[in-house]
Parts: structure tokens; C-alpha cells; sequence
């Protein structure tokens, strides 16, 4: 059964761009046959506390001497990890919060990248999500165009392509959707217009891309 | 009373490098008298919840039609700004987990960043904390050299740095101390010698930068 993990972190849960793109990945995916499986963490209602105990960034064996990590803490841990695991594929909807992804998307994060477990660590290769796809649906309230001042403003996507692409091996692609706000508030001449566009390609390629990682 | 604001985020309770650093400040600022007062908000200990809503990033004037915003939510973030307006100093840990700032830190920068409130929009130039000074504490467990493959990986600083200086139009100052795993997993020749160094300068301008402030 080919499974998606669909991750969504927005705060907004009626105009939300981030979350209507990782709906068109998911319904895309499960259009590709009934064995298609999506199972879908929503980070921002269903909410996973922040890190415990910075020991949690490491497994048992890489913990110093005398750690004590709270059981129930170490559960989640494992839980969220082994969801992981089991996906095939993986898409997020990463709208940019003040430069960077949303703290309940960073809790994530700080759950999944174990080094041993998920991540390699000296001599140890472990890579288990080598060679897998995650899809970043990236949306940003204002413009980072290539040449200007906010070209790399968005400290999001990089972060997680750092975590997800070098230490967890897996495939990152981005489709990216700016100018959000811009319906909300205006811009200069043709802001709305290319707001939409990128809109509207973004769940074109948000189709296409399921079509061809299911 | 020279109120300064000090803000924790590291989930270590015991070895944390951010935690010394930011206590060795408010120590040094204790110091300069007794009408010198610290503020200490421990973001670890005593997290704030993820950002409720997303139109919580805005005041109500700029919130969509039809918005309704937790009122306990919006209370607590007043709280949170308010405590901020009032500092004249503010000193942050930043620990580097997974290349960006825990999310305890993060959901901090969610609550106090909103314009009209704590910086500007459009014609609007308000901006209460300008030119006041944030020192953040900067600690990364590998090393971050000019030159390097990773220079540019650490996400944490330059995300806080558009948000506090360029929205909020504080003056931000940074002490890094990087390498802090060395002495735990060790490295190569000179490394850990390289992260006691540092850690001992961090301190040194810590106690500088208090007086300096104060």
C-alpha cells in the first residue's frame, strides 16, 4: 500500500494556501487507486508539545551518563519517528511564520531527526528514508524573488531540506506559492496577478507530482 | 530600574551553554545595583503554546472580516508583549537544534512580532522597541566556520535578526559559541580546545555587553 504522510502546520484553517496545496497532493494520491493510503497529522490541531528534554536528540546510546528522559516523552518520540518510517512519500505544508517555519512544525522536527535511528552518526550509515520524496509546500506572505533584498529571507525550506535532504537522505522537492497576503492587503501592479498564478500552478504541479511519486 | 528581559529556550536544564551564558548576563546586570531588575521567562519550563490563530499575527484592525481570535489567546499574547515593552535590555538563548530555533523560542517570535503593535505597517511607523538592544546567545553543537560548507546553516540567528532588528528595530548583538558537542562526542585535534575558548570569551562578553547596557 503505497502510503503518503501529509503534515499540515498552518494556523489558518479556512484560507490557508499551504493546507489547500497539500489537500490537492493528497487527493491526487488517493485518486491513484483505493491502495492508496494518506495518513494526515494536522501539527496545528492536533498539536505535538515542544521537545521534552534536549536528550530526546539523541538516542539512549548517545545520551550522556545519568540521562533520565521521561518515558511518555520517548513514546511520542518513537511514535511520531515510526509514522515516518512508514511513509513512502511525504508532503508539508510549510507556510513561512516570520521568517521561518511554524513552531508546531518545528516540534516536529525536533521529534524526528535522531541521529542512529533516523540520521547517520559517525561510522553508522543508518538512513532509513534514503531515496524517499518529501514535497515542501512552501508559502510565503510576501515576495523572495531571485536578485532582490528577500532572496533569502525564507529560513524555513533551508532548515528542512538540511534535516530531510542531507541527514534523513530523502528527495526534497519545493513548490512554492508567495505573495499571500497581497489579496489581503494590496501590492504594486500585477502583485495579485502573480500571486494567483503561482497559486495555480502550484496545484498543478502538486497533481502532477503525486501522479509521479504514487 | 534598567529592566532587563531574559528568555531561555534550551530543553537542557543541566549543561546548558545558552542557560550559563544568558545567567552569566543577568548576573553581571544584577550587579550594577539594586534598581537593576531581570525579567526571566523560561520558555522551556514554562513553554508558551503554539500560535493559536493565524490571525493572531495581526492586530484586529488588519484581521479579515468575520475574524474571531480566542479571547484567552489574545490575552496571553498581550501579556507576552507587554512584558517585552517594558524591558530595556532583552537577552535570549538561542540554542541551534536541527539548524533553527527550538520551537519554544519560536513560539515566542510568533506572539511579539505584530505590526502596528511591535512594528511597522504601510504608513504606520510604530516601533516601540527601536533602538533598544537584544544580545542573543548564540550556541551550536558543530562548527559554523566563514568558509566552510556550513556557514550559512544556521538559521536561527538570521531568522531573529530580520524580526528583532529589521521589524522590531532593535540593535542586535550576538555571542556565539559553537562546538559545544566536542566535548561530549569528541573531534578533531583542537576542537574541543576551540569550544572551551569560545564558551570562556561568550562569557567574558557577556559580562562586557551587561555593563556596557546597564
Amino acid at each position: 500500500m503505497p502510503t503518503l504522510l501529509q503534515l499540515d502546520s498552518s494556523a489558518d484553517l479556512t484560507t490557508s494556501r499551504s493546507r489547500a496545496l497539500t489537500a490537492t497532493f493528497a487527493d491526487a494520491w488517493t485518486a491513484l487507486g483505493e491502495d492508496h493510503v494518506v495518513v494526515h497529522r494536522d501539527l496545528h490541531r492536533e498539536p505535538l508539545p515542544h521537545l521534552a528534554d534536549a536528550d530526546l536528540h539523541f538516542p539512549k546510546a548517545l545520551r550522556p551518563a545519568g540521562s533520565h528522559v521521561d518515558p511518555a516523552a520517548e513514546s511520542l518520540q518513537a511514535g511520531v519517528i515510526a509514522e515516518l518510517l512508514a511513509a513512502d512519500v511525504v508532503v508539508i505544508g510549510v507556510p513561512l511564520y516570520n521568517y521561518s517555519m511554524p513552531s508546531t512544525l518545528k516540534a516536529w522536527v525536533d521529534h524526528i531527526h535522531v541521529p542512529t535511528v533516523t540520521a547517520p552518526f559517525g561510522d553508522d550509515p543508518t538512513q532509513p528514508m534514503k531515496g524517499k520524496t518529501v514535497v515542501l509546500m512552501s508559502t510565503r506572505g510576501g515576495a523572495y524573488d531571485a536578485g532582490t533584498p528577500s532572496e533569502y529571507d525564507d529560513h524555513a525550506v533551508p532548515a528542512l531540506s538540511i534535516v530531510l535532504g542531507a541527514a534523513l537522505g530523502m528527495t526534497v522537492e519545493t513548490i512554492v506559492a508567495t505573495r499571500t497576503l497581497t489579496g489581503r492587503f494590496g501590492g504594486p501592479s500585477g502583485e495579485v496577478e502573480k500571486q494567483d498564478a503561482e497559486l495555480a500552478a502550484g496545484h498543478e504541479r502538486a497533481v502532477a507530482a503525486a501522479k509521479r511519486l504514487g
